[in-house]
């Protein structure tokens, strides 16, 4: 089978590499449907990660199970499959607390921009679709895999409930998809903070209530505008940056909470957010907790994440895909085998 | 009137003091009932605050109001009112959020050590009780002024809920609240840390179910012993240092709140934080936020947090309160006038 291996900074390469085995009872092999390229996956395109020796890439997928191991139970070939980009067992007294992503026996995937992937602990991964979905509904099941599930782990982390006020910081896919999560947990003022026109649109289709472009000291005074003039009861911060997480503080109200999904550089003051009274939460998204019921949202077609793709490619374009994210040609680029 | 006066490391003194008065219209004078010492006021009595002038000492207080200004209108002459050890307006937009120790025009007290006290903006500050209490609720009712409600907004940070494992890190007088929190709220596992044999005791008349004694490595183990190898659901951070926030963290599970009111030295690693999935959450407890629900369930004899009180001296023995406190010969003393 062939699939997407990363050799170095902007050298992603399509390339024959050996078909995925059932190597522990607890595996399935599926054949992808469709794949994508994570704004993560561009650290190491961009060089900010390093690439010491030729890896496969990519860790969101949707696909059908081709095979599973004897221990498997809860999905067989033939099956559409949703899955999270870390594997876990879904029985360690973690998994039990719903935080899959910190799994006992967790670990993650790389390699997914593939035709074929092994899924290590499939029952505790996967999540089967009701039937085989319409193909339409193809990129929100994707979105799933990491991008609304980390926005939706934002939202619940900044404990957003019907009537908060929510700031969200980062206009990525995951900061789109946490617009989306707080419009679904009933948010009534949503702010996404955005200077990119096409991004803005999919912030509104979502449930942002209000846009603003600016940053630092102006783009402050316009979030406190919209808050009382004390800021907002939510922040998600969806980028990770020192100054995306330390402007997130600033939008927090006193006693508000700031939900951390974006991957932290650098280490933010704790000092002020005690002063403060703001607390922070987060960390990488427990997919497959959240999979039950994001699953059934977007078979209900209820929440339609798949418009944070805004281009398609083949697959075997994958190189075309990184220099479209890399360019910011496209929001996210979904890949079809 | 007379009243407490620090005047350097370890010299507090009773002296006589100017009768305060009212000097705006929300303000109101109360003769004091009961004051006590706090853990915080030893900060200046042990030099590592600096006091560089006479001041005033003492911010924990019950009594009758005694005048009040024209624009009062919650508490009258005659009224038995406890109050927090900060003024809020109660009318400002963060009061509105219930985080009223970061009121808008807000500020802390000193120098309620003494027979009288001024309480600016009384009518956000002060609660009356439903009528003259009996002498035996003082002390609990006293213990709301501060150190109650403190432990209460560390449970309430930590998201103590119904059937949650909680640990409290700290056994004075406010992690000892903190644990009689946790019960309120219905914690199932409730682990004390705690080094002395009366602490332990209070604990345990408190709600904790379970007493650790061990610090470090061995600590831990007991811990996750006591928590399904992997961590508390809350943890309540009642000291502050940078050792007792740290092991706070390494008690926490993936996914638990970290309720922080100790005033803290040092920052906590967020990194760390992020890479476990661990929230922190606290500050300044909003006193008057919780003195409604607090109150009525002292006067209901619900709860008895009076019973941090170990020792109580005449008020004009303040010097000897601070020295039992500093030389941990009493938890914490209650002041009568």
């Amino acid at each position: 089978m062939r699939g997407a291996v990363i050799h170095g900074t902007q050298d992603v390469r399509f390339e024959e590499r050996a078909d995925p085995q059932i190597s522990e009872p607890t595996d399935a092999v599926i054949r992808t449907v469709a794949a994508c390229v994570c704004g993560s996956d561009l650290w190491r395109y961009r060089g900010i990660s390093q690439v010491t020796r030729a890896t496969p890439i990519g860790h969101e997928y949707v696909g059908v199970v081709e095979a599973v191991g004897e221990a498997v139970t809860t999905v067989r070939p033939g099956d559409f499959v949703v899955g999270g980009f870390l594997y876990s067992d879904g029985t360690c007294p973690v998994c039990a607390k719903g935080m899959h992503a910190n799994c006992q026996h967790g670990g993650g995937f790389d390699g997914c921009q593939a035709e074929k992937i092994r899924i290590p602990h499939a029952d505790g991964t996967l999540l089967a679709t009701p039937g085989q979905p319409d193909p339409d509904l193809v990129p929100s099941l994707l979105a799933l895999s990491d991008v609304m599930a980390t926005g939706w782990h934002a939202a619940v982390s900044a404990d957003v409930r019907p009537g908060a006020s929510v700031v969200v910081v980062g206009d990525g896919a995951v900061g789109l998809c946490g617009v989306l999560a707080a419009a679904m947990m009933g948010a009534s003022t949503i702010v996404a903070m955005s200077r990119h026109a096409d991004r803005q649109a999919v912030a509104r289709e979502f449930g942002a209530t209000h846009v603003v472009a600016e940053r630092g000291e102006e783009g402050l005074a316009k979030v406190q505008e919209l808050t009382d003039g004390i800021g907002a009861d939510c922040v998600l911060e969806c980028v990770g940056t020192e100054e995306a997480r330390r402007s997130a503080v600033t939008y927090a109200r006193p006693g508000a909470m700031i939900g951390l999904v974006g991957v932290p550089h650098g280490d933010l003051p704790t000092d002020e957010l005690f002063r403060g009274n703001k607390g922070i939460r987060g960390g990488i998204a427990p997919v497959r907790a959240y999979l039950p019921h994001l699953l059934d949202l977007v078979w209900r077609r209820e929440i339609d994440p798949g418009k944070v793709f805004d281009l398609t490619l083949p697959l075997a374009e994958v190189a075309e895909a990184y220099r479209a994210m890399d360019e910011r040609r496209a929001i996210k680029v979904l890949l079809q085998p």
